[in-house]
């Protein structure tokens, strides 16, 4: 971490991860009850426990006016008909935004709130989306063959609530349909105790 | 101002301002006293208040855990060997940080903290920049003819002050060289009074 002014290089055909300091990894084995279909997740997991997505963050103080940025990189792939997609979470900090620009690839960001709302909206290059404070958000590889990129940036105390989804689940779901990708209920998901 | 989430297109080639909610003007008369060469300054106003530069932002409400965000264009320019160039700013809440991605064009980000510490770097297409906490900003477009078009992301209760650069000016000039565009130190530069 620099105590000045530093730069990164995030625009398409330009990218360079390694200007970002932390490189995460999420697994499918990480992603153990997410997928719909259970048997085509075994299967999966069984032959190989591929790499779904990496997260390449640049390290700031995890602290108020500061704020965090890196990029998303979630490879292109499905478990049964549903397709390549992040852990997704709320921010532990819920009155937090999130900003996602799309650098390539092409996607879907899947959200709601605690409230019940839930929105889909599609991620092509050059989208900017802005993910208001209170809306959990997973983001979602629909091409074919190309890797989702994005770039995020928010309130770097805002931390992250991965155990909610985890137990509930989306509302929604983007599978592969007979016309491409298609929003569908998700048969899974748990209601908020009240 | 939208409740839910919403997008904006926002890269080179598929930029829609009009995406954004708020439209901000800043031309020649604005920038009073800023430039180094008063004569030239004036020889110019008589003749256009030009339009130096533009800024669309995205209405969110000005709290802590939102973020601002917008496009910032600076139009090609001098005023005498000076580039055209923002006004700058710290921010109100010193302890904000901010993001830039250039999206077209060239130009410059000068910097400066109260403490004395100053940075200048190239904005090139694709280049993120992150301006930490306490670092006041000026964008300055060094392209002869195209417009330097930023993104720009800081955190939504940061709040503007423009009064102590008006007041003070950059420690640092960007000017036009034999070379092409260079550093100077700013002869007008006012120490802060203890």
């Amino acid at each position: 971490m620099t105590n000045g002014p530093s730069t990164a290089l995030v625009q398409a055909g330009t990218i360079r991860p390694e200007d970002f300091g932390n490189h995460i990894t999420r697994r499918l084995s990480s992603m153990k009850g997410q997928y719909l279909d259970q048997t085509a997740y075994e299967r999966m997991l069984g032959q190989e426990d591929s790499l779904l997505y990496e997260v390449y963050e640049l390290l700031r103080p995890e602290k108020e006016g500061e704020l965090l940025s890196g990029l998303s990189i979630v490879h292109p792939g499905k478990v049964g008909n549903e397709y390549f997609m992040t852990k997704g979470h709320f921010h532990e900090v819920l009155e937090t935004a999130e900003i996602y620009l799309c650098l390539s690839g092409r996607g879907m960001m899947v959200m709601e709130t605690p409230e019940g709302d839930w929105s889909v909206k599609e991620l092509t290059p050059g989208v900017s989306l802005y993910v208001p404070p209170r809306w959990a958000h997973r983001s979602v590889n629909t091409g074919a063959s190309e890797d989702l990129v994005t770039y995020f940036i928010y309130p770097a105390h805002a931390g992250h609530d991965y155990g909610t989804i985890e137990t509930r689940g989306f509302r929604k779901l983007v599978t592969e349909g007979a016309d491409g990708p298609q929003i569908i209920d998700n048969p899974k998901w748990v209601e908020a105790a009240v």
